[in-house]
């Protein structure tokens, strides 16, 4: 297709197409002519997953192209991938700058993973616990347990998914897409669940929402 | 203890404790003299909550004194403390940005838990489901549902460790701190979940990192 005719049926302004592929977040189309070029299914799904990654994952162009990047590049692994899509989403932090009970806490709660030193969510995960510790939960280990043993289960569970996956391309692509858009859909989950489980224990849905849900069944 | 006292032992300049002082993140001093006042252990912990939303949290200023109204005006009940701490770190979604195919999908996965419609986190996550689908995964549902479940743990630990302290304001301030900080440190805790259960099923840990840890015993 043309790419008036990709803009219309994905949805996205011929301006934004053209951004895309200044940036190189969306391959060149197939040469037709001088000044055209046509455009097939594979455009349309990135336009979907750079329209993802930008929008509701929040990624900035150059963190989207590194992530787009490794889905491309037939020599990086499915491993390299997951590396990639999760230092796009995660913040730089300096190692310095968190205390050693920090991560010695996280070490502790993550006891007989394979996690390598610098990774990523390691540093996060040590850094939020020094923010604990200074407002005084200074002995939240079985607390954090719990929270080891749910991130575990959602680890297996991107896994699973890649894994039924039948070609490269697609388990790549959902690598990235588990990655950057997965937090956002579990902490969102995790909003709902803790006004169930309030509800549960207290006996009434959260009253700071305009129309509650009744109890029902 | 003086002001100056108070910047030495919370490692927090003069200044900022000012700024907190004039935007009312933290509460004023006993006055001892038209222009001295004390401070005591209280405030001292409620710099580090401020400090911790601000920071790591990532919350605005605006944000962060509405969860800290909360938490003080003794006519909140812990389950509008809980609101007002989702409704800090949530995105503003309008509903009608969202399919309803999108709210399907996120009630089918949260089926019988007490939810209200306009919940922060249904938004949320129903907007992630769009995003999803967007990409080709349509069919999601059983991958979802485990997120679902992991997050029901987390709601549980949550809802525990508020439970388990002793007085109303240690369990208000607990509930916004782990609302405001529980997202990022299991984000943390799922990249490196994620490394651990590509290293166990492919054998070698993500490689991409500098000094990655020896598979051990």
């Amino acid at each position: 297709m043309k790419m008036a005719e990709l803009s219309t049926v994905s949805g996205i302004a011929v301006a934004t197409i053209k951004f895309y592929l200044r940036e190189r977040l969306l391959p060149a189309g197939a040469r037709t002519g001088p000044n055209q070029a046509t455009y097939g299914e594979a455009h349309l799904r990135r336009l979907g997953l750079v329209r993802a990654l930008l929008g509701v994952g929040g990624l900035s162009v150059a963190d989207a192209r590194n992530v787009i990047d490794a889905i491309d590049d037939p020599e990086v692994s499915l491993l390299h991938t997951f590396d990639a899509a999760q230092r796009a989403v995660s913040d730089d932090i300096d190692p310095a700058s968190i205390s050693a009970a920090g991560f010695a806490r996280i070490d502790v709660i993550t006891a007989g993973w394979h996690v390598s030193p610098l990774n990523p969510g390691r540093l996060a995960a040590a850094r939020v616990v020094d923010a604990f510790e200074a407002v005084g939960h200074t002995d939240a280990r079985g607390w954090f347990a719990r929270y080891a043993a749910a991130a575990l289960m959602v680890a297996e569970a991107d896994l699973d998914e890649v894994e039924a996956l039948p070609d490269v391309d697609a388990q790549a692509e959902t690598v990235v897409v588990g990655t950057v858009l997965g937090d956002a859909l579990f902490s969102g989950i995790r909003r709902a669940a803790q006004e169930h489980v309030s509800a549960l224990r207290y006996g009434s849905p959260s009253s700071g929402a305009p129309t509650p849900t009744p109890p029902g069944d």
